[in-house]
């Protein structure tokens, strides 16, 4: 991989969100990888900061994005050359699809031996190697979200052994919304960190407002096409039927979405474990799945007509996101029958769907409380034989209604700890409305502390050097190199702002929480400076045992200056 | 125990914090202990749901407070009828303190085998038997903060057999602030339900600030002496001394407070392991005796005087806290030797004050990643003889500054769930700034959220029945006990009418995230209703097979009410 970094304006978007911060781009092994990083200068010597970056094209001060036109298509180039492909006849132009019968999937290309372009661009994008990347993604533990029809997307990926990722919901629902305001809340989500984004519109509009979306988003984009399916039949789930179905998936897969939710484990005889819950089935999927199933006394035909979608996906390389159509809605209903009956199926349709090699990952919850999420990871990982756990949360507690991101980002943090390789964020919204920008953002925020945290525990190679930098920036009292290293740094200036607003306070030694004499960071600093002015370490001062040193500490007298602000 | 309600007015503060609520007692033994609840009424046939209440008489509407009178001293029978104290010749009227040489603690009660009144009004509060209480209290296990000179408190409990505790700092520094605003904030943290408040103010004024605090708080209130100490030497830490400092202590002793943060544990030999760390010492109190050991290049005051100190705590009942001066100020320097090395020394203390039937419990980290917490638990267990934990935090990764109360919300729930008993809130303007009172909210929420998520984990009896209430009124879509019940009913009635204001939607069938159609919890609902309509239960619906009520399912035609809202 030659290294070659062109660097590009500074970012500026909105309100300043990342001051101090430029875009760069480190080049891979032909010119058309280059893969994007938000680098945070600072004011010490320590080398910058790279970090991960989802922003997209939108991010970048020197690219001006017309919504109209969408971004720029940069895997095009890599999909043609692949030559399995032909162009879809009738369709908006570039729209493509498999040779009859070929699987143009990154698990096809990763099973034969083959290195893609995108798996290069992740492997350095997460600073791990290629052949990393591709025996994950070979033996179906990690997905690589991708659809031929999305070229617009940085590719990314979704496994146990990359960073845990985070999803956040957008789409309007049939009382309030605009497509407008669903664009701009992806654009807003992915700044702030989203790694994919859900399209779960239900109202009016559904495949303009996600035409725009997927024409715009730098990031995968999921669905879940038994909405629009309903949409079509005039709202009524009995109405519902596999031709409905198939064809919508097929819309959606020419548009471009990257993974499809598919309830194929809501079986009919796995609804009534339900009936004794406190509250029921709460997936939406689930619940319109679970109502044909019983209208029909049928058997759900996501689950009878799992391979002919299979076919429809790996034509495609639309990825599976199987539902948990019957996961938990409250902390009593967690881990019981009904959940994990569906589990079990979804391990068995997973098998399915590798045989036509098309890739999976694994929806879960929900409600959980603390003590059972360990084994519903655990669970997963073994019935769904490793395939990428994606949950919800879980919220480890009800109680809280308007600050369920915090419920459930507890839960998160540890779901990601023990395995998970993506977090669907949870709004402060949640159960009680749609999510507005500023919803939006909190949720963001809220599951990139989740997921980090759970990096770190994890152990990621080099997650907690972001701390570390972040850390030691607090202790010198680079005030200005604390905010921008922050996740959000406009929140962090301003909230210490509001009590030291001067210039000056950027570069003192202590902040209005305790007061300039009551800092034990600067007390700390001055131990040391002193130690250094006298050319030995702390250590050293102190092991030596010297009384006289002891005295001439005393002597000083303002040793810690603590007197100054009196 | 005689179960007397006395049933009071409703609850309405400003803003109508909690509508539906009052405030209810329970009676125990004797009329004067009176248990006070916060009992939520429900429209369902449901009881309502009694919560535990830190506001104290500032949330029972037929109380009018006067701040300069402060509360009524609801333990000062309990306190004389002991007849082990004398009131303090010279001192503010009803300043007590024990008779020379006794221990007038709630430990030393506990340990002859005394039931005192302040431990049947914890069995009740906490809803387990005053025996439990006396034993765990006995075995030094669990503490009860309980000043003979504070008797305005109502008696609480930390140990880890109980409800999860949280404790919110407040005190203003050199920078900002005034007494009315800090009392302000006192009554504000503990009517979102503060367990205990520290006043930690360092600025001037520190003597009439705390006396305004204590005698208004409902809860126990902690300090940290050697803050008004170094006040009291003009801010220099090399002219502490033990004498300084036992004075202060007397001088808060007699005031009231509860108990007293003590850096005992920070000797001079430690101090140089901090040297290779990334933020050295964080503790105010930490480094300021690191200081005074340093510049003496002497032990530590504190550990030296361990045992005189003994005899003051005990004379008053004040408990130690026993601070971690050396705990971590980043995840980098989480779990290392100077932090353990400390830990280790506390155990010894612990060992010392009990043997003076002085009550104890250790303050712990910090900023610790995930999978550091239990190491932390397990340890100060075993070192410190299971005496009660206190943690701050710990925050779980350190890029998020102003969102640090969500970064240690995941630490806290987790270490909560692991056995430590009490949570010392962070609030979003950690690192950063003094927190104003939104601040303040936002803290205890979010701590509120991580020991209740903590108390269900470790299945406190109890625990979960908040949840199933509000679980259970979400899906009978009874949006005003739903709001009721939540831990902030406005917040979330305000969040839910931000999309649907009008009154109508709060008996609707859905909310504005998916809209009527596309409600799962309207739909099982539905099907629920045909099952009983039709004289079955939903699973005998199912499991019966028969085609024709498939059929019936299915000419009903609108059985899902769907098309209602197009």
């Amino acid at each position: 991989m030659t290294e070659v970094i062109d660097r590009k304006l500074a970012v500026e978007p909105e309100g300043g969100a990342f001051p101090g911060s430029r875009k760069v781009y480190v080049e891979g092994s032909r010119p058309d990888i280059r893969v994007p990083f938000r680098e945070v200068s600072l004011t010490s010597p320590a080398a910058p900061v790279r970090l991960y970056d989802t922003g997209g094209p939108h991010t970048d001060a020197a690219i001006s994005v017309d919504p109209h036109l969408g971004l720029g298509k940069l895997r095009s180039a890599w999909i043609i050359e692949r030559g399995d492909t032909v162009a879809v006849a009738g369709a908006r132009d570039g729209v493509r699809r498999a040779h009859a019968g070929a699987a143009v999937t990154q698990l096809r290309y990763a099973r034969r031996g083959e290195v893609t372009p995108e798996m290069e661009y992740i492997a350095i994008r997460e600073g791990l190697a290629a052949e990393l990347v591709r025996d994950e993604v070979a033996r179906g533990r990690a997905i690589i979200p991708a659809n031929i029809n999305h070229p617009e997307a940085e590719p990314m990926i979704i496994g146990s052994r990359f960073l845990v990722k985070v999803n956040a919901n957008i789409g309007n629902s049939a009382v309030v919304s605009s497509i407008d305001a669903e664009v701009e809340k992806m654009r807003w989500a992915t700044r702030w960190g989203a790694d994919t984004i859900m399209d779960l519109s239900t109202g009016t509009d559904i495949h303009a407002t996600r035409e725009w979306i997927i024409r715009n988003s730098p990031v995968p984009v999921g669905t879940v096409p038994i909405y629009q399916a309903l949409e079509k039949v005039g709202g009524k789930p009995e109405e519902l039927s596999w031709e409905v179905y198939r064809d919508t998936v097929i819309e959606q897969a020419e548009q471009g979405v990257d993974y499809f939710t598919v309830h194929a484990g809501v079986l009919l005889r796995y609804v009534p474990l339900t009936a004794s819950r406190v509250t029921g089935i709460v997936s939406r999927g689930g619940s319109i799945l679970a109502a044909w199933c019983l209208a029909h006394h049928q058997e759900n035909f996501l689950y009878t007509h799992f391979e002919e979608l299979c076919e429809v996906m790996r034509a495609y390389d639309v990825t599976f996101s199987l539902g948990d159509g019957l996961r938990p809605g409250c902390i009593a209903d967690a881990n019981d029958e009904a959940q994990f009956s569906e589990l079990r199926t979804l391990g068995e349709l997973t098998e399915l769907a590798w045989q036509h090699d098309v890739q999976v990952m694994i929806e879960g919850p929900g409600h959980v409380p603390m003590h059972k999420i360990k084994e519903n990871v655990e669970l997963q990982m073994e019935l769904c034989h490793e395939a990428p756990f994606y949950t919800l949360g879980p919220l480890t507690t009800d109680i809280a209604p308007g600050y369920d991101h915090i419920t459930s980002a507890i839960g998160a943090a540890m779901i990601g700890w023990y395995g998970t390789a993506m977090l669907c964020y949870v709004t402060p919204k949640e159960h009680l409305g749609l999510p507005n920008r500023q919803d939006v953002k909190d949720g963001v925020i809220a599951y990139k502390i989740a997921a980090h945290a759970a990096d770190v525990a994890k152990g990621h190679p080099g997650a907690q050097a972001w701390d570390d930098s972040l850390s030691q920036a607090r202790f010198e009292f680079r005030w200005n190199d604390q905010f921008n290293l922050a996740l959000d740094p406009v929140a962090a200036r301003s909230m210490h702002d509001e009590t030291l607003p001067a210039a000056g306070a950027k570069v003192a030694h202590f902040c209005s929480m305790c007061g300039p004499k009551f800092c034990s960071m600067r007390i700390t600093q001055d131990i040391r400076d002193y130690a250094r002015d006298h050319g030995v370490d702390e250590q050293t001062a102190v092991q030596i045992g010297l009384a006289e040193k002891a005295e001439e500490f005393r002597r000083r007298g303002s040793l810690l200056n603590v007197t100054e602000a009196r």
